[in-house]
């Protein structure tokens, strides 16, 4: 690469409270032409069933990321220095008619595709995830594997008489639609009260591997994230984190908060045991600015995009040094 | 009538802060069978292009409506007296198909008006009176005058390409569909930035009449209610009160706030010179619980409410009296 | 006097941040002893029929009172130069058994009167106000006047069955006990719903002059204010601030709030005309920080203070003149 | 039973948003006859030493409790299959005078004991449980074991001098008043500064079983509640939960909170322990909404009341079931 | 002009809450070259002597400033069709040592002036217009005249012993340097408690003509900015808005609350009433979003930065099209 | 001693929103005379990088701290039995020049330091550490340890150019001035993202062990506050506690939070563990109350600093001992 990779600014010249708030305070750029991860915003929440307020995520998100720095400290990935990364945007996806907002954000993705960048989203509800799904299975030309954090399973088939798209279909959609591989499916930290106490049969048929929180708590997240690895592969696979994974105390702005979730402690650890999965692409959704106190939501979401772009920059830093070596 | 009309809990008996939260404390009834007045919610905010949340309006203001007592201390109407009025729940509308979602409005108030009592609504945002006038322009046989109290003209015509169905379109369609004569119609405290200069242009064209902030601001409120008077003159009218017509010192939580709006004062004095219109209907619409600070908005929606039911009480109770008289 | 009168904190040199929170940043004192006026404390709220939080009323009012300084733009009064002032601290009133907290208020406000200091209250709920009248009737020897802002008129008479003694009950309580002439009370903004059409019936018989909200509009503050000064004469007159007399737009932090009521224009245009009464004690309260957003209720409460605190010093001073001229 | 069991709104047809907020969207109920169980609030805080607002609790608890679904996905437990429970509203409790509250909150839960319901109260201050207690004690015609998760032993002897009911003593009352059988007593997650070392030596005379936090942590919930389990024994007990166990990052709209609390987890985990003794009423409280942030006290609230409902349905259908086998 | 213009994101497109926040939708451009007027913010609060914040002005203010549109309802200025206006970014100003920071600003603003663009800037604290002064004076080659917006007349000469520059002293230097001829400023607002009877009498002497907020009520907005555009007369004239000349109901967000301040009706008003006068710049300052609720300050601040930009643009075309006549 | 020790007002009799606001509720001193500890605090957040608000710290921890009872239910130390303590007030620190504020606070504490006492402070941002530290260090006689608990290393060299005194460089010029022995610092808890990947490299070079919280969490508690007290060993000790070490659920009203901090459990447990460690001054710095949430910050701040008084005035109890005894 010829040209120096986009840096954010540098927090000991400008102080983080200046400037437009971009993501990580990288570049705004108009296409992902050149990135090898593009940062992009999808505020969109017409999937909700409950609380809005989804749709704000990306600007708030955002505004919180200007606090992160330029490496990690545990992992010591400096992304900026292995990969090209900058913040694309938000999707342009109007409000209104939810079928267009699922076409709009499935050209959207395909186009980032089509420039060759992985792009890492953030939400908007998580029926977001299912065209960006889409749209990165038609680029992969194979079904995808998914590890999924989150107090819902997501996995329902209709709402409110004959809805089939909402924020509680997606993965029952992406299987069906032949996107997902069921068996590379692994979902993390399910919780919260239930419709129906065979709620995740369905799921479970298809062999979705399902790890409810207190299987969490007692395995760890070492033996949990060693098991996602394994169910997942070696193929391409996708990682999507709903903020309401994390325990409400940590994430309060979110529209279906459930008690006794993650600490960020723990999803920091997890996120940084990704290391090794063919990552293709990944989100954070469901911050809900609304529905925050203080910022805290969007601040837990800001620093897992930046432990996901870690581990997304280091993988493809690796998968790039093999190929020279190759 | 010989059963006693539905009166709200004693607030000098059951402390505010006790019992189920009901519009005016008033008991909850599954029907609108023998009322002369519903109350009526509609928690729907489909057609919000911006900030959503009013969803969540018909809860607060019933929280909040609390604090009202049984009579109006000024215009000493005490509507409890005079007609029967209960708290006839939530219509049931979906939040993720639009279209869905205005015909289950519209399906619910023509229930609601087919048992001969009055809607009284609170949104939901202001795309849901709409379907409330189809059905009562429906029940009523005639075209309908309003009265319009709003920071914006709402007779946009499309939204993000060709969405024809926003809050921000509703009174156009009204129009169009021959529910409102627009020589019926008189807005008040139109105010903010425009689209475009003449934005208005269309609806002025119409014949509707647009008294905007600064007119209101010199003329006052009697001249301006006397003119609105005269504009819907004694036909069947409706009354729309969208809250972010008060200033966002008064109502923050709404998802469109303009400074320089009503104050609480002028707006009750405005709602009790409505004595003497033939109301048919009404509403308070915009309510955004979400991003409301301290419950000021719904206090503000559920007395502006409450105004409204007075006034309304006393206009039924006055025709039934004249009624008996002839 | 010989030795200095106390002085608040140098703004200009210690920032108002720093430091104890004290009324105005006077001293804390004690006693009363050499006082000519004393801020005191009232916090305590067990009358309160609704929502309560005004027992953290005087520490807020500390609080936020750090901003005033020394002098009166507007009038030019500087009260600490004309007498001596300072923050006498809290009474020690317990929150569980109201009558032994009505006997604490009484006794705390008497040891004041008792070493010839004007009692300025900064409650608590309005309940504090009947027992701080009865102490001051008691050092006066005769009936006293009242100048009554609030929304409410607080002349009921009894709650909950038979509560005789509730925020909403002193003033006829104290009419009852002699402590007021009836004929020398004003109230003035009184507003809100009532439970009764006749709800102040009481009140006016007994010759309360009743100035609602609405009247107050049309006439505006200095002809209210003339009246006012009219009907309490040159008698003893105690004043008292119901922070809810303010617009909830700029006193949202109160237990009863009601729309349309005085700007903190014309609350502080009314309290300066107050010069000329014999004010022999007065109060701010209702202030319920659990209820404010921003301080911004405290600030208006702390602001109230210090204009009735001008108002005070100035008659005190002038009548010191006089004693002196004569 | 012929009639079907009372069934909560069903979230897959009515947004969570709409209609009234009852207690787990169940329907209100004017009283306890055919109940097996009955939520019912207790709005009353009179015992409360410093900050108020817990009679805000059963209104915001019940907003939250939309929330909940009808299964616990964790135990499987589907209680309104197995019992019938509804919502029986609030009791009648007027603000102002300590006694006269405690003899209405006792009347209020003799009356359900009388319809054969167990009471699951949502405070309120934690006096509220002393006459729930006598009322139950009455009813079982035996002294009970308590199940106590707090923050605080609540078994001080007075407050502000003389006065012997606030929501400090109710265990020393109810132990002095022969309700609760000491040596059956256990208190888990006592934290928090005291005003004497030995402060909670009266409790530990008496037999009561005091776990502090940090013994708690050091040995789990497992353990901790197996003795717990033991403590009770078989004999009727009552299960209280103070929303103060918790930790102030889950639950910071408590009165008195403590910080190092019990997380979400750790009391979900314990009160699903429960399972096995036989509990004859529970409650929840000290949720404060005045000082909640975002909700999620209420929410904590919520959820902590659907797992103790989970636990006593499912004893209670254990019960019926061995009685029909008997 | 052969390159059009810049356009604000058109939100009939692209929702409001979509996109990267920048000043009205506008552009963010790197350099003021081609700009007739720079939008720059100007995040820095080292002068600030009580409450800080007003560093996180300008973020917040282009946060809300989305829901500004494009065209003035009540003036008809289409401010994008008559000049060239875009957002010029935050200058770059460390928040250490406020020497420093004072010649970041200059050098600035010296840089936009160079460019042959006015500056519209967004504080910051009130020192930040100390410099901003400073390089347009030689940039004009002339003093200034000054309308000032306020409650406060900045014109204290020293703080906390020596200190020269800060938020309270601004214009006293800017009048000692011969910046200002003070002959040609008109302070308008000013009220709040003052450290000293005399405090403006240095300003006055100088020939600052201050209109307290009593003579504003009295008089009226028409009345008083007639008199301000006699005072300023034709020469270069510098507008600085202090948000907390607003009312503390209306913008609680800033560092020094004034309670009875304008409202924002005043405040559009009067700024309206700025045509005609030659404003050489301006800006909005003191919005401190750490102590706003529901971005109410910020909301206000950038509906006042439209109406500035309004008069801004107007006034250039007028002076364009009268250039092009002659 | 002669004179009894001070001890904080009796909230079983006075209730503990009562009262001035006061550390403890402990009697307020004009000197350090005649203490053991001074609990002062230093308002001043001049060093602050970002979001400033610490300024406001001390008044908040202040009112927050009436929540604090006599002794500690675990240790059983009851301090005001023990040794001498009481509010010293704040510092008098300006807030504009830099420079002259770290004098100001180098003086104030060599003030109480010459009286004899140990200062307990509350900060103000972590550069206030600094002249803290000068001022102990002189009185002292000796290089000072440091048990240092944070988020941040706080030993950076410069910024925003040639800054070198920072809340983000105290340590760094500690150690360059001879102030800290390198080989006696343990820093706790560090974590979040870093500028560069060997940002830590200068302090480790010295000799600080950096306990980051990957390590904490692994080790725990006990093993790693074995080994700080073998780091620091038997010399004079400094212990500072940056609020921002504790997780943002807990403490969000801080500058610069990082996810994944401390439990509140683990830094009681932690200070707990502090016992045998020589003292000589120690603080809490960092609690920005403009962005806390709920009080909660303040109320964790009070909490740890009131454990910190227990382990200090245990040591100083356990030395007078030994000396006793020697």
């Amino acid at each position: 690469m010829n040209e120096p990779r986009p840096q954010p600014v540098d927090a000991a010249l400008v102080p983080r409270f200046a400037g437009h708030a971009t993501f990580m305070r990288l570049p705004a750029v108009d296409s992902a032409a050149g990135l090898d991860i593009a940062l992009v915003g999808i505020p969109w929440d017409g999937g909700t069933t409950n609380r809005a307020g989804a749709r704000h995520g990306p600007r708030e998100v955002r505004n919180q990321s200007s606090l992160m720095r330029r490496a990690n400290h545990h992992t010591g990935i400096a992304p900026y220095d292995l990969v090209s990364v900058a913040d694309a945007g938000d999707l342009t996806v109007q409000p209104i008619d939810l079928m267009t907002g699922l076409a709009q954000i499935e050209d959207g993705i395909a186009a980032i595709c089509a420039q060759g960048a992985l792009p890492l989203c953030v939400g908007g509800d998580h029926l977001t995830t299912l065209p960006v799904l889409r749209a990165i299975r038609k680029a992969q030309g194979a079904p995808l594997g998914l590890i999924h954090f989150d107090a819902h399973s997501d996995t329902n088939d209709r709402y409110f008489g004959d809805n089939r798209y909402t924020h509680g279909t997606p993965f029952r959609r992406a299987i069906e639609e032949g996107i997902l591989d069921p068996m590379r499916i692994v979902q993390i930290g399910i919780r919260g009260s239930v419709y129906d106490v065979d709620e995740h049969g369905w799921a479970k048929a298809q062999g979705v591997r399902i790890v409810y929180i207190e299987e969490f708590v007692e395995r760890g997240p070492a033996a949990v994230m060693a098991e996602a690895r394994a169910v997942v592969g070696d193929g391409p696979a996708y990682v999507t984190f709903d903020i309401d994974s994390l325990d409400p105390s940590m994430a309060p702005g979110t529209g279906t908060p459930e008690i006794g979730g993650f600490t960020t402690r723990e999803a920091q650890a997890m996120v940084r045991m990704l290391s090794g999965v063919n990552i293709v692409g990944a989100d954070v959704v469901e911050v809900s600015p609304p529905f925050d106190v203080g910022g805290m939501t969007a601040l837990a979401g800001a620093t897992i995009l930046f432990e996901l772009l870690c581990v997304m920059a280091d993988g493809l830093a690796r998968k790039r040094q093999e190929g020279q070596q190759a």
